[in-house]
């Protein structure tokens, strides 16, 4: 019997191959396609979820300590929410600021602070470093990169493992470089990989000695409460497991309601030590009054409680969980075989991360672009947009229609290898 | 006749004086008051104006384009409420960015970008200069001194005229001085002497030469739609005039419907050059997927057009008229005759700009905070909140009862008659 896997076949094989995935990928064209699996947004569907907070707060807009949300001020954001989403991420509720539309604004504000004015514990301003680095667990979120670069902030790549970042690499980067003064994460659901950190992994982050005692923990719990199953990841006490190292200004916590009710009509949350709070709150006084109430408000009467948000991500859950299932059952269906890619079983979050052939990523993206599927640009999910071994690509299965994302991912496939078979016959 | 005039009272009849005033401030105290002119805040009554807002957008949460406002994107806003601003503006839909909740954080985002990329016409980033000064029309807005003293721009005070900074002053510092980068400007009722800009002045601000290519107009005209009486106020298109001028990229014009609608949970504006924008987008879409557009639809909603805001404008001048009427009437009631304060009258905006005899003013705000009186604090109003004759104090009579503000007028006036006769008795 011939192989079924590229690697192993002969040119003839190879050749043959390659005919029958360009005659596929002919047909694939001639669908013209127009579909996008870019970026992580949820669906309409999924916004319809919320379709409740379209007419809230309503008449009272008042929140429980009877302050009007109409009105300025109120720095720190609304008591109530904040006790809700503090409960979810395990951050007492004082030491939780619920902010704007957007938890990526209080990443680049915190990084633009440190550069401008230091750390709580900076001798100096980041800006007047000799250089400043940053560590990027990789493949990682293309815009936390963007943020890093775009201020000069140097990016030095670090494995991802199925657990996290690889701790043992960070602890020697990190215990010998005083430059490395921060460091990308997003503990559950990783974007693009969805790997969840071990509790070792969080706790070793936590707790490791750092050269630099302003090191920051970037710490972007953007999908805490986003399972595709039935269990909730676990909300790890990051900040505690920090103080009671000596580190209580390491961990800052980001999350949002992005994916939960509207993505950038939200509610964005930021967790940290009171010090590192009240360092906040002096910066985003200067550029605010304070955060929008009112849509906060809105939050808050829709949710009720913690477990009303856990209530509506279930409903998100049945959305996403048959579609990410669908992603799995047509890459095992028509790549499995050949053992040129391998991609990740996320339990959460929005994207799959697929390793295609090395050096054939960007190629796979270029043939699927002209069969009228957006993919995310090659190399996203690396610091400076460099996939090392060009084989990385990110899928968001979330937004497409199923039937889209059927079509969308069998022509990702004859993209893989087609693109696989043309690499390989040299 | 007795004079009534402090200033030439002999010592016999400043001592008589002294003891009324005493006697009036004990009353005062005794009253027990608890009131509030610190700060420009809408009143509830103002506020339930726009209580339609508390349940729109409704159920459909699309634009006039299509656009889903429940899903990411959009950097630059909906086209259709810019539009509307657009024309209220003077500014091009093209040249208007819709934001988020807070203009002030497009200010401070315009200013630490300038820091740390430097402007379209920045030969470096303005963190790379030896000296980064700004001028300062003084009295003015506190919380924009806040902004360029955190990042330790130098602050240059000028000189306010009733019609607007003197452009003599800032024509001789900005043809001479390349390290003056900006300036603060509120052309409408200006934050706190009421001053509206003549055609003149905005057009010498716009047109005159600077020694520094990358001189910024930093136009905040929060009250461009806020007159107390029926004529609305001129938008200049100062964009247009800066353009003819050479200097297409010199203003940048800020507005928000925080005192239109919700203080802090409206939309705020930016209106700039196209390079300006271009560079404002590229910084914004790092920090942010894009605005909260709901907000934006909201806003849509309510207003309807143009003419919806004009109209919605009056409503709020039924309200706050009378409430400047009482405070003009007070003044002039329990001070006039005394001749050691002047008062401004402004014809629109939130505040009134009072200044006592020279020396008094902290002490006056002093004496009213004893009495329950609370006041924007001494020196608010100027570069390193000194104000070089301690004579200036910002009134906002917008948040209290009429009631409430006749009270604390009342009180305010015993307090700065008090400081004066200690003051002139030595
Ligand atoms: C890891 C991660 N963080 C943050 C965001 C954006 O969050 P927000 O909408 O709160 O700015 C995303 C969106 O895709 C994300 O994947
Ligand atoms: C001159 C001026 N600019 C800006 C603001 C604040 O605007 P926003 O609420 O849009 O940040 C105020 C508020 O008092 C103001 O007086």
């Amino acid at each position: 019997m011939p192989t079924t896997q590229l690697g192993l076949m002969n040119p003839d094989e190879l050749a043959a191959e390659h005919e029958k995935q360009t005659e596929a990928y002919r047909a694939l064209q001639a669908r013209g396609l127009a579909l996008d699996l870019t970026r992580g947004k949820p669906s309409p569907e999924q916004l319809d979820l919320a379709s409740e907070l379209l007419t809230l707060p309503g008449a009272d807009f008042r929140d429980g300590s009877g302050t009007d949300c109409r009105n300025y001020g109120g720095l720190q954001g609304l008591p109530e929410l904040r006790a809700i989403f503090g409960e979810l991420l395990s951050i007492p509720v004082a030491n939780l600021v619920a902010g704007n539309n957007a938890s990526l604004e209080i990443m680049h504000d915190l990084v633009v602070w440190a550069l401008l004015h230091g750390t709580v514990d900076s001798v100096r301003p980041w800006s007047q470093e000799p250089v400043v680095r940053f560590l990027c667990p990789s493949p990682g979120y293309d815009r936390h990169f963007a943020i890093t670069e775009s201020v000069g902030i140097e990016m030095i790549p670090v494995r991802m493992n199925p657990d996290g970042p690889d701790v043992a690499e960070v602890e020697r980067l990190l215990s010998a470089d005083p430059q490395i003064k921060g460091m990308w994460c997003v503990p559950n659901y990783a974007n693009p990989t969805g790997a969840v950190y071990s509790d070792e992994v969080v706790r070793a982050l936590a707790t490791m000695p750092a050269a630099a005692p302003d090191f920051r923990l970037f710490w972007d719990n953007a999908y805490a409460v986003h399972p595709l199953g039935e269990a909730f990841p676990p909300a790890y006490d990051v900040l505690g497991m920090a103080d009671e190292a000596g580190h209580p200004n390491r961990p800052y916590v980001f999350a949002s309601t992005s994916k939960v009710t509207f993505a950038g009509a939200g509610v964005s949350f930021l967790g940290a030590s009171t010090a590192n709070l009240d360092w906040y709150l002096s910066h985003f006084g200067k550029k605010s009054i304070g955060p929008d109430k009112l849509n906060q408000l809105r939050h808050l009467r829709f949710f009720g409680d913690a477990d009303g948000v856990r209530a509506h991500m279930a409903k998100h859950r049945e959305i996403l969980a048959p579609k990410f299932a669908l992603v799995q059952e047509i890459l095992e269906d028509r790549l499995g075989a050949s053992k040129v890619a391998s991609w990740t079983e996320p339990t959460g979050g929005y994207f799959v991360s697929l390793d295609v052939l090395e050096g054939t990523a960007a190629r796979t993206i270029a043939l699927a672009k002209d069969a009228g599927i957006a993919l995310t640009a090659a190399g996203s999910a690396f610091p400076y947009k460099q996939d090392p071994e060009d084989k990385n690509i990110r899928l968001a299965p979330s937004f497409p229609s199923t039937d889209e994302l059927a079509a969308a991912m069998d022509g990702v496939a004859t993209c893989v290898l087609l693109a696989a078979t043309e690499k390989l016959r040299g």
